[in-house]
């Protein structure tokens, strides 16, 4: 399967106010660390397309030696194919990609429409029992940030009656993700002929015809139309907020993510990978068990501070790593590997600092509970695959790493290490018992 | 899909020398914690079957009294009917359940073959794509531990030509589980019509008419007739053997599993649980983590006793559950969590215990890498569900908790605990990192 993309517009109101030498064309403008090229062609290759048609034309020069710079990385077969009467109408580039195309099913994306990559995955797997019909995705009016500018769709019954921007009686948008058969570009031949050179002029010819079906998302998911820095901003935000995952601990969600997004949104934007953000977070965790090991208050503020900074910068390397589309299972175990390691060295930390002012073996012993807990914790989560960290998992005790850091920060900033380890030893303690008790109903419903 | 069960027969060869009151019937003589007749019925239910047609005869009271008395726990719909001319042959009693069938196919098995429940398995999904044929497992000759008795088969290119106990010529053995459409029960009429009261006769009827398939297990798979004391026993020998997993560790292998097939064989007759061999042996650990903590060497060599001990017996719950059809996933994780807390409390007590001898820091700080490492271990296999227990998960330092708890033993009989330890912290967390790099292309072999 190919995609074409089209990306031969200028953007106009996107430079606004900027000189030509500052304004980029509309496919290398930025967005979280990627440009909407980029994006475009990451997100269809999550769907697992590999081939790809681009249609520059504003600037093109520019476009291809972009894209051309980064094709070995990607991994991708990529065409270029040049429309130099852009400014005619999107529906005129398209037709332009017919020749590399082999009148084969293909997909249709627009370089400055962002979306969730999941859309793009259940419109194939929905147009695969289609027999050779076009497929548009939609999406409900009040889902979308700038309805104004967007191109309306007029539903009935679920089958597409009508489209265009000006259409004032309507009931869906045109989410700019379309899954096209070769019909497509009969229709665009014929259209183009008459002097129609935009792409709802053929996909009205293909309503009118019956060779159109639409793919509702119905508000499921994220996409965004980016044609002003206002609409740049919003899918921005949108962005971010989705980094926030429903099985975050409560000071994950109150704290912690709210800090680790703001900071990604920066540091999105510089070389910095995934993995090292993983060894930085790390760093910054041995490097409160040293403040931790020389056991004095002030020592212990400076311990607790880094110790919670690391686990916020720990949000960070998954979160880059999903904006930027480099999530990998192998940079989840790594993370969570050092994480453990993390775990021990912060307690060990503790431990010994206490050990060296006040002396006495309790610490030794409470503090090695603690630590047995916390591993358990984890234990138990990877022995059923993040069964204890989804909301249906049970609500149990929430002492998940989020909270067992945030309170060695408080044990710390207290001066109160003994209390802190030994109220860690009995939480964490306490839910492996929860969730031993709690997991044979769970298995035994999955069963039946 | 239900099966029936032939136990009607006498058994006189395995009762031979034994008194009638002494000896039981047939489907109820024991075999590794079971009876023949209970290991058929679970067998099947392995496979997915749980409506069942038992035929009795000789001491049919009994045989029905026994399975009903176990019927509710069984939680399976089992019918029962008798065959009085039992004696006739065992084709007679396979008609007798036809009322009961409602010309539905079902499946055939011998309450005196006992055969590993994969064999079933297989077989169902073979006949699914027969178009109604009847289906026959048959193995190699030489799998067959008494050939003389086993009714043989000849094969010509893969399709049945003759069977009878007798014939010379044959290059298959008939292990007597069978796939049967309605076709087998009319073939049964016509033949005992005629005074032929042998399964075998109708089944050489269905070959003559080509309604007859072989479904060949070529020696991958454990099957047995039993029919004398000597072949009770090489299946007893045979079952015990397949206890041993390909995934054992080095001290499982050459020690624990000799040892631990042992006591199975002996508890497997009792009515201890799964469940309450798993408690004993974490009770066990506890006792040598207690001997630990008094350090002394005398206690040392105890604890060390206890703690190999604990280890072997953690091997016969699986052995047990597995025996008797009681392995649950929940079993599975009970027992890796007590053994985790097992691991811990163990290093716990020789911390303890070298450190009020010895005194002194280093103990705590070597011991506590030695948890963290062997945490580790555990926790990187189940991240990846036991990848690293595989002998594709690479070599890797054979430091699994038969070889740490081996270890232990050793470094409490030598009295050089903080040695041991310190060689545990070393070789545990070098492993890890082992299985960091070495992951990372198991991961991307995995993907491409």
């Amino acid at each position: 399967m190919k995609a074409v993309i089209l990306a031969a517009g200028k953007g106009e109101r996107l430079s606004k106010g900027k000189s030509k030498l500052n304004a980029k064309p509309k496919p290398l403008i930025p967005l979280l660390g990627l440009s909407l090229l980029e994006r475009a062609i990451l997100s269809a290759k999550e769907s697992g397309i590999y081939d790809f048609v681009i249609v520059v034309g504003y600037r093109s020069e520019e476009v291809v030696k972009y894209v051309e710079e980064k094709q070995n990385r990607l991994g991708l077969n990529i065409d270029f194919v040049e429309n130099e009467e852009w400014e005619k109408g999107n529906g005129l580039s398209v037709l332009k990609a017919r020749e590399t195309l082999k009148e084969e099913d293909f997909v249709l994306l627009m370089c400055d429409h962002v979306f969730d990559s999941s859309i793009l995955k259940e419109l194939l797997e929905y147009a695969k029992n289609r027999e050779r019909k076009c497929v548009l995705c939609v999406d409900e009016p009040e889902n979308v940030f700038d309805l104004e500018d967007a191109t309306k769709i007029l539903l009935e019954r679920n089958k597409p009656n009508a489209i265009g921007k000006g259409i004032k009686n309507y009931n869906a948008v045109d989410c700019g993700i379309f899954y096209c058969t070769a019909e497509m570009l009969d229709a665009l031949e014929a259209e183009i002929g008459k002097g129609k050179y935009e792409l709802s002029d053929a996909v009205q010819c293909l309503i009118d015809c019956d060779k159109l079906e639409v793919f509702d998302i119905g508000g499921r998911r994220f996409w965004c139309d980016i044609d002003t820095q206002e609409s740049l901003e919003y899918a921005k935000n949108k962005m971010l907020k989705s980094l926030e995952k429903p099985t975050d601990g409560i000071i994950s969600k109150c704290i912690n993510r709210k800090i680790s997004k703001r900071i990604t949104a920066r540091i999105v934007n510089t070389n910095l990978t995934p993995t090292q953000i993983t060894i930085i977070s790390f760093i910054m965790a041995l490097a409160s068990a040293a403040f931790f090991l020389l056991g004095e208050h002030k020592y212990l503020v400076i311990g607790g501070i880094l110790a919670q900074a690391s686990s916020i910068i720990d949000g960070c390397d998954g979160e880059v790593a999903r904006l930027k589309f480099l999530t990998t299972d192998y940079g989840a175990f790594v993370d969570s590997i050092l994480d453990r390691y993390a775990d021990g060295i912060m307690i060990l930390g503790l431990i010994f600092g206490y050990w060296m002012l006040h002396g006495g073996i309790s610490v030794w012993i409470i503090g090695l509970f603690a630590l047995i807990g916390s591993f358990m914790i984890s234990y138990t989560n990877a022995r059923y695959e993040g069964v204890f960290e989804r909301p249906g998992g049970g609500r149990g005790i929430p002492i998940r790493r989020d909270m067992r850091v945030f309170m060695i920060m408080i044990g710390a900033f207290l001066n109160q290490v003994l209390v802190m380890l030994l109220l860690l030893a009995i939480l964490t303690n306490l839910e492996v018992v929860r969730r031993v008790f709690s997991i044979k109903r769970i298995i035994t419903k999955t069963k039946f």
